[in-house]
């Protein structure tokens, strides 16, 4: 079996992948116990952000919460792809000002519900990623 | 801007749904943060067995703890899709006879690194699932 080449990236490479995907998963502890549920994200100015409901566990789980955050992509056979992860403190977006523009991103909440009213920001504090090829 | 219809899978077929996928994301706890990585995967007999390398962050966090892991698939618009998560006890696999078996798996380490000679099983005790459509 080949080995994969692997090859770290820079701040700047995770971002610009960050922003071409659409689908990421957040890491979170729920009841005590790891979670990992997936959110349809847009990245704004540097900033992931989703849209999640009031009193989720999704909410619960994140707002004022140290998360991770991963994005990845890959070809059909998994032979070459790359990931992200970020990990930085969750906020729920309550400044009038920011919601006017992060209520334009292309934002769904297909995993999430209904009533998905509510928009949490992720900082991008630590970023890692990498890309793999054989 | 549409609510998607979201329904709840059983166990029958959210086991079905990650037999039919190859990459799924590890939720775990590095050095207290929570931490999600991809891992190529399979599903033998119920129980998610992905490879890891010895003394990796991976390793250390997963053997013996909790873990969240999830699998997800969706159309290009994430307008359909599902997604799984699987919540149980990992460990390393040591058995002569079942290593024998998970050998024969089609595991790639892509996202792993070189040397990722362990195996590592994943118990689905406590597996929820959904599809989402609109």
């Amino acid at each position: 079996m080949l080995e994969p080449i692997l090859r770290e990236l820079s701040r700047g490479d995770c971002l610009g992948l960050l922003g071409s995907a659409a689908v990421g998963r957040v890491g979170i502890s729920i009841d005590a116990m790891p979670a990992v549920l997936p959110v349809n994200f847009a990245l704004h100015e540097q900033t992931i952000v989703f849209r999640s409901g009031p009193g989720t566990k999704l909410s619960a789980a994140t707002c004022g919460a140290v998360v991770a955050f991963e994005a990845d992509g890959y070809d059909a056979e998994g032979h070459t792809g790359w990931s992200v992860m970020v990990r930085g403190v969750a906020h729920e977006i309550t400044d009038a000002a920011l919601l006017e523009q992060v209520r334009t991103l292309p934002l769904d909440s297909w995993a999430l519900g209904d009533h998905a009213d509510h928009f949490v920001s992720i900082e991008t504090t630590l970023v890692t990623g990498r890309r793999f090829d054989r």
